[in-house]
């Protein structure tokens, strides 16, 4: 370990943004704690900005330049690590390359770089030897890659099951907590600083699926490239499901899954998906709230380790980006590779809709007359799915007249939970429920998470 | 890192106990993940037991050999790591002792003996430059050494709670979900073997309290003495506490808490406890059910992070006492201070009775008389605790006659619920409580844990 005598970690920090001022902050407040942890002094010497003349609500640390010139921090022989903050994926990737490249230890917060250029940055980084922390591209404040890379070092991973994002999250809470619809709900999450001008990233599940790329990737040693991950975002949730979620006894969450086939990703395969999913109220992932972010993973030793936390905010990122520089401070051998081990990642099976089985959620909107159950049931049993529960509620609205060829009126909702099915079967049985003349919208279709012992949950006495 | 061509990390096992086992099966069943993560090789060279003769459940290890000479472990040159996994203190710390004297790393579970004599163990790594690894010591399979020694190395860490003892949170959970009382609970958690047979470690807090102090030593690099930790254990928890406790929408939990006061342990002080208290049933720790374990560290950046998960058991506690042993194949820089940093811990200000504040539930057996709640209320005043909320209820069972000197029947319960009062001056309201003639049992009393807001549980309608 360290002693008080080792030289100051040296620190160029590209953007000044969020999360770059709060990690600034923290180095600044934290100071005792960080030099008593690491036996060292961390120092900022260089922070890259886009404008140098832009005002600054947290200035930057004494003895620290502003620069607007990279060349400053990546040419510097005095620089240690090159903490990539500025997001995006050009100028980032080419900022990163070129700090390796210059022998620089790299930290970064950026997943949507890692995911689309992981293998290339990854490579690099272990030639060159040194380290690529990227702790804050996965749920913020959550030290999800420290415990599969280091604590669960030991176990074969089965699954990882999470709420991998805080926008999403909050709009669902907000959803179901006051009874709000999408629009409302995202309005307040744009109110509040939870999304973006342009959330789509957010709510089509895209963000979420880049973080579950990184966690596959280190969990199996796996590639599972991220633009083959099934995604489905939040925007089709209606405040309807969510009610009869409630009567199910289950929250309606936007969930991240992967879950290993067999017993090794390249011949067993990896099953993987972003989408929303019932989820029972008695499980912890049931009752992540708001902008938190949650990961459940499932060790064939250690069992299941929850882990839940802020998963974004200046400071919450900020903590995480430090964490990996103290590593560095602390000089523990490099990690490069986006897997715990030395060997680059091998691609994974791609466990494919057909061999992917979950129980599911359906709900229809249908014309409320005779022979409407008769139909769908025929429609379910020809793809070989079997039902396990179902409730008609007449409360559909009637917004609009039937579209041309549908028939009227439409008064029901229909919800079926299916016993376990596959995502190919359940695909083509909405698209066969849907062309139904007295099927109006398309059909609703989320995943139901069940636990181990794949219990569905029930409806409530008095649903 | 590593690569494939590093030698093997070599082993000595010390118990082939219920750890010792479980151990053993993750090196076998595990060998290949651990090879593609480490880079190397982890061999089980020896297996010290007491008794050779004893059958096994598990074999030992292809090429390993059983012995009861320490000394085939301990100068054995080809040995790198003694893992000690037999329990206990005396044979324990001198085995661990001989072994850091010896050059070897140390990997240990053994929190009783990290409680009684960590700053000589420590200080003797540390001198030696040797591993002193015991993530395995407290809370089996969650990652919380790691997360408070690397993962939060950038965070000022305000406050640790935790549910410690999964013995103790089985039989809460069992009179909270069955409405068992506590000899029915602890038999059921004998039966299912997650209790000793003599369980009063477990059940008077004390298990608990060791794993706290090996908490706050890491969070703070304070030393805050186990036996200087105030405990009260779970024995004094009754059907109706869990009861009255769901009236004010909680659970009752025995629970683990730390706090820094100011922003230093040595000036401010640290506020440290093991007690039953209430806890809002929003909360994540409320919905920790069985054997399960959970601690929620809040740093000033990172926030609030939650982890939970099996608390103890062969594979799980094996899985982080597998997580050491990797971190010393992988190379990782010794971590021996049983603090994040490279120095020993100074003494922490102990917090005592008098500062310590927090809201309290009470519940007292008394006689339905005129009088008796303006008496109560007045000695609470006296003591300058004010009352939040009060429930009387005509349930208090008549089980005996009065004691000498009280005053019959006694057919009224009592709970009170206060706001936020010192240790201290509830401590000696409960002993003036005591001695009115219309209190029968001594009274009950739970802290009660509050969120950031400070906001007390409230009566739910229709209590």
């Amino acid at each position: 370990m360290a002693d008080g005598h080792n030289p100051p970690l040296t620190l160029g920090i590209a953007g000044f943004g969020t999360v770059g001022s709060g990690l600034l902050r923290i180095l600044r407040e934290n100071r005792a704690e960080i030099t008593a942890r690491t036996g060292r002094e961390v120092r900022v010497k260089s922070v890259l900005v886009r404008d140098l003349s832009k005002a600054r609500a947290c200035p930057p640390p004494d003895g620290a330049r502003l620069t607007d010139n990279p060349d400053d921090l990546l040419k510097d022989p005095e620089t240690d690590v090159f903490v990539e903050l500025i997001g995006g994926i050009e100028t980032a990737g080419e900022l990163v390359g070129k700090a390796l490249r210059a022998g620089k230890h790299v930290v970064t917060a950026n997943k949507a770089l890692l995911a689309e250029r992981g293998n290339e940055i990854f490579a690099l980084a272990a030639e060159k030897k040194l380290h690529l922390g990227y702790e804050a591209s996965v749920c913020g404040g959550i030290p999800i890659i420290r415990t599969l890379r280091e604590a669960l070092a030991g176990d074969r991973l089965d699954s990882i099951v999470g709420i991998l994002n805080g926008t999403s999250n909050f709009i669902l809470s907000e959803m179901s907590d006051k009874g709000m619809d999408f629009a409302a709900a995202l309005k307040e999450a744009q109110t509040r600083g939870y999304a973006e001008a342009d959330p789509v990233l957010d709510i089509d599940g895209r963000d979420a699926a880049q973080k579950l790329y990184l966690l596959i990737r280190l969990a199996w040693g796996a590639e599972y490239p991220y633009a083959a991950i099934p995604v489905s975002g939040i925007t089709g949730v209606s405040p309807a499901d969510i009610r009869y979620a409630r009567e199910f006894g289950c929250r309606v969450k936007l969930i991240c899954y992967a879950r290993l086939h067999g017993d090794d990703p390249r011949s067993g395969g990896i099953e993987a998906g972003v989408c929303p999913a019932l989820v029972n109220e008695r499980f912890l992932l049931a009752r992540v709230e708001g902008a938190y972010n949650a990961v459940r993973v499932e060790g064939n030793a250690a069992g299941s380790v929850f882990l839940h936390g802020k998963g974004a905010g200046d400071l919450p990122t900020g903590s995480s980006v430090a964490a990996d520089i103290l590593d560095i401070a602390k000089n523990v051998p490099p990690c490069n590779t986006g897997f715990a081990g030395p060997h680059p990642t091998a691609p994974a099976r791609v466990i494919g809709p057909r061999e992917s089985f979950s129980p599911h959620y359906l709900r229809l909107n249908v014309a409320d007359r005779p022979g409407v159950l008769r139909d769908v049931a025929a429609v379910l049993a020809d793809h070989a799915i079997s039902l396990a529960q179902v409730i008609q509620k007449d409360d559909a609205a009637e917004t609009a007249p039937p579209p041309a060829g549908k028939a009227g009126p439409y008064t029901a909702s229909l919800i079926l939970m299916t016993h376990k099915a596959s995502d190919d079967a359940v695909h083509k049985a909405v698209t066969a429920l849907a062309a139904l003349p007295f099927v109006r919208e398309s059909p609703v279709r989320f995943r139901v998470l069940t636990g181990k012992s794949g219990e569905l949950p029930r409806l409530r006495a008095g649903s």
